[in-house]
């Protein structure tokens, strides 16, 4: 939907013709960078492969997935850190809500499905260890639904949540490798 | 890990070289079908894309990832249906259990992440419409952690299950569709 009227906006731009005025939200933010590491949408990372999926209570309530690029799947499973420059982790998430029709067919209140995206929709990690150095090697990103970066006062938060982590490159535990049995 | 053990047999077997006895489980079982309607675990499934995420509570209590084959996830962005022939849908789930890690830095109990893959952990829809008439053009199977095919009984509750959802091509409710907006 966004991503194919994208694409009729490149095929115009390309044509010469400008199909609406340059848009102030929607794809145009596309090539927004966030604050501080500079960080834009890698192209593509909703077609990147699953690392693991969670779930988060609290405020958050949300229901996520974690995706990686070629170079962060290769080093999940060859099991070898500190992870590559080049990898990109990807963590999405939606809002938690119960879905009344599988409650139907499973029989009781159980099921919980993905909702709106929230505004910490997407994140990213990028590794590069000579522009990060300062951040053990990574740089950090969040972009809500509509690719609008989140503010510089967020960005300051990303690393010292990711900090505690510093023994396994500042990722997930390695228990979430399980999402790679067979 | 199972899977550099299926190269390496593979690769073993080619050579004429029988590096173990043959298995009783494991990567031979790659090669079992699932009762019924004779489905074995497609090649590649674990590096398929994301179509959506679940958690469900109750008896199951898992986290789960639903993948696609191309053909699906092509169906599902052009928001047609029924889907082609051809369209497989995969869905894994693992055991949901607290991450102490994460709780940790969020502070709070909040964090659930994905545990052991239960006996469920690995299910597929398969549509070929000639096929598989007889159940709305798809064909079921649930494999476990090791690669076997669930039994007979447990293959005759699924269509059952998914019969409610006929009027979309038996499929997940349009709200999983927004795993696909940006």
């Amino acid at each position: 939907m966004k991503r194919i009227a994208f694409l009729l906006f490149a095929v115009a731009m390309v044509a010469g013709i400008v199909v609406t005025a340059a848009p102030t939200s929607g794809p145009d933010n596309e090539e927004v960078a966030a604050p501080i590491y500079g960080i834009t949408i890698p192209s593509g990372y909703r077609d990147w492969r699953l690392i693991s999926v969670a779930h988060e209570e609290g405020k958050l309530n949300d229901l996520r997935a974690v995706l990686g690029n070629d170079v962060a799947i290769k080093a999940y499973r060859d099991g070898k850190l500190p992870f590559p420059d080049g990898t990109i982790i990807a963590r999405l998430a939606w809002s938690y809500v119960p879905s009344e029709e599988n409650n139907k067919v499973f029989g009781r209140a159980q099921s919980f499905v993905p909702g709106p995206q929230p505004d910490w929709y997407l994140q990213f990690m990028v590794k590069d260890s000579k522009k990060y150095a300062a951040t053990g090697g990574w740089g950090f990103a969040q972009f809500d639904k509509d690719g609008k970066p989140a503010d510089e006062a967020m960005h300051k938060t990303c690393f010292p949540c990711h900090e505690p982590a510093k023994a396994r490159d500042f990722s997930s535990p390695v228990t979430h490798l399980r999402a790679f049995s067979i």
